[in-house]
């Protein structure tokens, strides 16, 4: 698929089938991934990628029990909110059921940790785009990185004991048609000065 | 260009040609860049597109400015480090002397402001290679977001008195042969876990 096409028409999927892509596909999304510049050239942001079943499902409810614990505020972010409020309810699967998730980690106190993981992530949703498949960040385990039962369980993964959740995927095969491009609004705003 | 390829091989690109891009392919890339993710489709990414040779000069000698005032300590991030020794021997020139800078902004206090920021900013790096340009993240203006001259110069540029700079990307032709991918090292590390 051409670059600009790649960029302007991809959108975050949430439903995916059950169906995981294949070890090749999956490769190529990662090594796009690792492609993303650094600040520095640090390149620290670590991939970590679940494609387990049981696994998947022991962290999601492992990540359900952690937010069933929390408590909404009267500012408290509205995904996070929504979070909060399905894990008390017990019916909350963070990663939508999607086949793959791959976590990305990064140094404590590295000051470009969140902006460096995040080209990792953009390049993984074009590339995957571009391949036929579908995505969509997920940030929970981002807010759930100290998390002991979350940590831990990431800890035996491969994150490591000096880095931090920044961020993370899901990817897989759309089930369904995209949604609008904008939704609600008309995209980050542009001043030519 | 197809997608894969952008992402593969595209290079920071620092030496610049004095030649501007024309309007309509930088208009293909801030599009790009207004097509990313955000969290909760926040939408909030602003771009300022600053393309005036002038704006540029003072908005470089504000910069050498602030850094200038700055100490370094002995744990000082090594490009902060840097800009901080250039600009008291007073030859530092933030942006290489590209053509065209884009400013990142997003809103204060917004938790996913830097992880957006970042993707916009991807998204204009691989539309840039795309279409025949470089471009290369400029942290320079995130470090001086809250320094009074440089913040008081964005300001009549659009920076809004509720946002502050997430980052920044040069953008041109490039001058010369890229360098080599992943330098010194062997990029993002991954996990199969």
């Amino acid at each position: 698929m051409d670059a600009m096409e790649a960029i302007l028409t991809r959108r975050s999927v949430r439903k995916m089938k059950a169906e995981a892509p294949e070890r090749a596909l999956l490769e190529q999304v990662i090594e796009a991934g690792r492609s993303a510049p650094s600040g520095s050239n640090s390149q620290s942001t670590h991939l970590i990628v679940i494609t387990e079943k049981e696994t998947l499902s022991v962290l999601k409810e492992k990540v359900q029990a952690a937010f069933a614990k929390m408590e909404e505020g009267p500012d408290t972010y509205v995904s996070l909110r929504n979070s909060i409020r399905a894990s008390k309810k017990g019916n909350y699967v963070f990663h939508y059921g999607a086949p793959v998730l791959i976590v990305t980690a990064n140094k404590k106190g590295y000051g470009n940790a969140m902006a460096d993981s995040a080209c990792v992530l953009e390049n993984m949703m074009i590339a995957s785009h571009a391949l036929g498949l579908g995505s969509c960040w997920i940030n929970q385990l981002h807010w759930l990185t100290e998390d002991a039962e979350v940590r831990g369980l990431l800890e035996t993964l491969g994150l490591g004991a000096d880095e931090f959740v920044t961020g993370g995927l899901i990817v897989g095969y759309a089930d369904g048609a995209p949604g609008p491009k904008f939704p609600k609004k008309n995209g980050n705003p542009v001043t030519w000065a």
